[in-house]
């Protein structure tokens, strides 16, 4: 059975019975239920469920891997950790995560990197539970930050650089909150710019030249500042972050030992109250389909434990306080909890059988020839045959371009090159044979999907990174063919094309028969934040799918359903004077000379409907014309 | 004088005098004076200013280089062209554009690849410009088609693949608008998929394992349907497209060729109303700033004249009509009219001069040689010492990591390093030594500028897309600083490297004692529309200039300003309950015991303020502490 790698990539959050996915809790619903109830309802086009049930999941296992870790090495240090809001600020995310947070009582808070997330923070951090506060901030942000700290949030402001230290003490001065007020002032913590460098795509984020962070000598000065403000009581934590996605756990070694080191070294200066470590994110999970392309060489346990004995020997040599441990984890915590599920649309088959060969009684002499080659190909000189046809009609082409042939004569060497190229791949079915792979690119269906690329996976635009796909149904039917995927936008870029080195097999499905979706797994991180709206394709329709126990009356239920937004919502949101634009289509509609006046009504009537849905594609052709 | 290649990318549009970057047009404002204004009345962070006379210069550009070619070859066909509105579909582009096209009396129209998109163009198209609608359609999208058409504007549904027909003669028949009545049905038109392939990265727009289009075979079939349904008279335009950004002339002449063909074929097959070539958009712009990375091998004349010579040249061998052109050129038309202001925050130097140094009394002996080394460099062993001190400072590092040397070690030798490498820089400033360039890039200066690349610049994220930059101003002083540019998003990805192959160097400024501007030009297509929300940073503010005539009472005006979005509305566009969280807030300040009640009312008065702010950076420490 294909299982399209869940194995890998699955983390057991689903499973494959009866052809469906399904599932792993409770009931065990399969998606395509889930599928089928929301269309029931209306909806149609792309469709983003989210899983509450799966970011539990997920927080609860991180804390449970660094309790695990903790009680092995006899730490006595705490594990606290933080969500980067920057990874899934959507609030069908945002406010379940909150509401799981609570059971870790004042252990999970929120990180925000920018003026903006730090409002969400304040608003929905619960009670005791830190707030963290990474990227650049001006006056006004760090000024917010003293209002978190006066509402009595525990807050802490990373400065990224010296200057953003001199705000902090010029703001802190300017509300009179420097030495006994120090209690309304912000935690402030300090990013360290580590020399040891990271590995992966977002390897730059650490390093000597590195975004953010201090160096030694500015760890130095910032010592020196907060000193002369008597604000050192409030230096609590120090924090790195070697990137995002960490593949090899190298790296995070030598950055452990390196900020652990800063850490002893800045608390001998006499940093009294530096109690934390946060290692920021990077907790890496598995994308691959395929087993040799995995991308994370380590298990979670080696990861927390690794952590832990880590800083535990470095502060045991020190003679040091063992530090509390914060990390920042945004993918490991989001990424699974959502799935974009898009519907096949259409499969751009060239799969010509004889009927629509129109040979003349005399072909040009290349037509005629591969006219022979397609009599005459057998196992033995497939591939021989193969190439020469595939020649042909590149000559072909060109006399077509040069006014030699005509569009029939052209159309036939189109036809004679796919019946060709089937009867070689039928000879060869079996056989693993590395022409024939190279053939099936050539002859890949194109399935064209329901969804805007460019909107729901942007990093694959942008990186390339690659999210899990397979059929939501038919796992118990052989996908047959190799599948190329395609969105709707207009723009060449929204494409998936095959790969030989991570191949994607797919039915063959009639869609005007039968329905056929397809989903893309893992797209709960950055996905929905980075959304473009190329074409003006806006947010997928979304909801909040609920998971019920074995025996409930309802295997699950769906609540927030939120619709992708309407075609004149879109325009509103860039500005447009959409009530202008109604009168002016009623009026263009009013004034035109080829309809009647019953005509001008009913034709006003279907324009009002489509401009209050969304942008996305509904009906298709049905009929066999 | 540092010019940063205006004279490869920038067409004229602007000049350098008294070192500002100036409007090449009329009173000749500077850059600087237009965003001074701006900032005064009260608008910080980034800016997008547009300049409608730049969108009007693309326009008729385009107009004169193929009416020229027209009269050069006695060519009968008409030209006419449409703006693709995915590459950009904000309204203060939209409108201007629209307003310019009114003086090429139906010539100049718009093109619609999505539901959204082909409502704005219905709404806004001049009376008798045509509207072309690209991408997959559903039957909502070609019943719009037929509203449209209804409404008496001249439509063309470009159909992309079988089955497109097919929903579009399910509709005719539907709306009983097949053989007399016609004329209520959209002109047709049809992507052929051609076999040459075209370069760059766009290159997968043709071939054919294009996205789109229909092969030989299936324009038969195409062919068959329309005559079996008497609408063989709608059959108006056949359309390719060879990519976006064309860089070789060579495979639009190919391409040319093969679709030329084509159109006489099929009109010889009885396409009676067959009378337009669409040759798609992909007329580059240069975006180079150095003369060795240009990427236009064609001048604008060489496009259009072998646009017009090759199809005059292939229906005159099979005496046919010359076809009229459409062109949909949407990059060349927009790119240039918007440019992105960034004002520089912060420097991010490690220029460490000797008064920084706390040499100990014994200094662990590594540190002892890097002191040597700094004293005894000179012009004849700079290079020697220089790769000597770089070893000694990773040793050192990692001397550190094992807990063997202390922070004040290692930030004197983080000081001395540097210390060495600018005394090196300075023995060779003045010659081309490949190992200067190679340190310059160690050395390079770190640029905060305030705005989002994932915002503002996507192309550079998502493919790499080089925009030209440069300072707004201080032209006529030396740039001496290699630079990395930094956007404030909490991202690694956010930073324009320094790339010794397109070196970018800016000035030595302290931003404490005076601003400094940067401008990215060329940033007006695609970069809006795909523009993402990265940390919630939204569109920066926005507005039109206006350049008056020399003599005018004031050298330019500014309308339309639209800022940046407040932090509570992008929050409420993600349908966040914005009220909800104000009532959060509030009761968290109200309940706060670290306040009074006087300061209770004084911090909720600062919060408001906030929240009606938008999310850039405002206000940076100024004092020197």
């Amino acid at each position: 059975m294909q299982t399209y790698g869940l194995e890998y990539w699955g983390r057991e959050d689903f499973v494959i019975e009866g052809g469906l996915v399904k599932l792993n809790v409770g009931s065990k619903p399969s998606l395509m239920e889930i599928v089928m109830e929301l269309r029931e309802q209306g909806f149609k086009g792309p469709l983003l469920l989210r899983f509450p049930h799966l970011i539990e999941k997920q927080v609860k296992e991180l804390f449970n891997m660094f309790s695990n870790a903790i009680s092995q090495y006899h730490y006595s240090g705490a594990f606290k950790a933080v969500f980067p809001l920057k990874v899934n600020h959507m609030p069908h995310f945002v406010l379940p995560l909150v509401e799981i947070s609570k059971a870790f009582k004042g252990h999970y808070g929120l990180e925000a990197g920018s003026k903006a997330e730090l409002i969400l923070a304040m608003s929905y951090i619960q009670e005791g539970a830190p707030i963290t506060v990474n990227g650049f901030k001006d006056k006004e942000m760090i000024e917010l930050g003293f209002i978190a700290s006066s509402m009595g949030a525990d807050i802490t402001l990373t400065i990224e650089g010296l200057s953003e230290l001199k705000s902090i003490l010029e703001v802190a001065l300017e509300n009179n909150t420097t030495g006994e007020n120090a209690k309304l002032c912000p935690k402030i913590g300090i990013r360290v710019r580590l020399h040891s460098s990271g590995v992966g795509i977002w390897a730059k984020s650490t390093g000597i030249h590195a975004k953010f962070g201090l160096a030694s000598t500015e760890l130095l000065e910032a010592m020196r500042l907060l000193e002369e403000h008597a604000l050192l009581g409030q230096l609590s934590m120090i924090h790195f972050h070697i990137g995002s996605q960490i593949s090899d756990i190298t790296p995070l070694k030598k950055a452990l030992k390196e900020a652990g080191n800063i850490y002893a070294e800045l608390r001998k200066m006499g940093a009294f109250n530096l109690k934390s470590v946060n290692i920021g994110g990077g907790l890496a999970i598995e994308y691959s389909q395929h087993k040799h392309q995995c991308e994370r060489n380590y298990t979670l346990e080696e990861f927390a434990g690794d952590v832990v004995f880590l800083l535990k020997e470095i502060v045991k040599n020190k003679k040091e306080l063992e530090p509390n441990i914060f990390i920042e984890s945004g993918r490991f915590i989001s990424a699974s909890h959502a799935v974009l599920v898009a519907p096949v649309l259409e499969l751009f088959s060239q799969d010509y059988d004889e009927s629509i060969l129109r040979l003349k009684e005399t072909n040009p002499p290349l037509v005629a020839e591969m006219e022979d080659l397609y009599h005459n190909i057998n196992a033995k000189n497939a591939i021989e045959y193969l190439h020469d046809s595939l020649d042909h009609m590149e000559s072909l082409f060109t006399l077509f371009d040069l006014g030699y042939i005509d569009l029939q004569d052209r159309s036939n060497a189109e036809v004679l090159g796919h019946l060709i190229i089937k009867k070689a791949i039928g000879f060869f079915r079996h056989k693993d044979h590395s022409d024939i792979i190279r053939i099936q690119e050539q002859v890949q269906e194109r399935y064209l999907l329901n969804c805007s690329f460019f909107q729901s996976l942007p990093d694959y635009w942008g990186l390339r990174q690659n999210f899990p796909v397979m059929p939501l149904h038919k796992l118990d039917q052989e996908p047959t063919r190799s599948a190329s995927l395609w969105d709707i936008t207009c723009d060449s870029d929204g494409e998936i094309s095959f790969n030989k080195n991570k191949p994607l097999f797919l039915h063959e499905v009639d869609v005007r028969q039968e329905e056929y979706f397809l989903g893309f797994f893992l797209v709960g991180a950055y996905q929905e934040v980075l959304g473009m709206h190329h074409n003006l394709f806006t947010h997928p329709t979304e909801c909040c799918v609920h998971v019920h126990a074995v025996g409930a009356p309802e295997p699950f239920s769906i609540s927030h359903i939120l619709e992708a937004q309407t075609i004149l919502d879109a325009l509103e949101d860039l500005e447009y004077d959409t009530k202008e634009m109604e009168r002016i289509l009623k009026q263009k509609i009013e004034e035109s000379a080829l309809l009647d006046s019953e005509e001008k009504k009913e034709v006003l009537g279907r324009l009002y409907v489509m401009l209050s849905e969304n942008g996305y594609l509904r009906t298709l052709a049905l009929q066999e014309l």
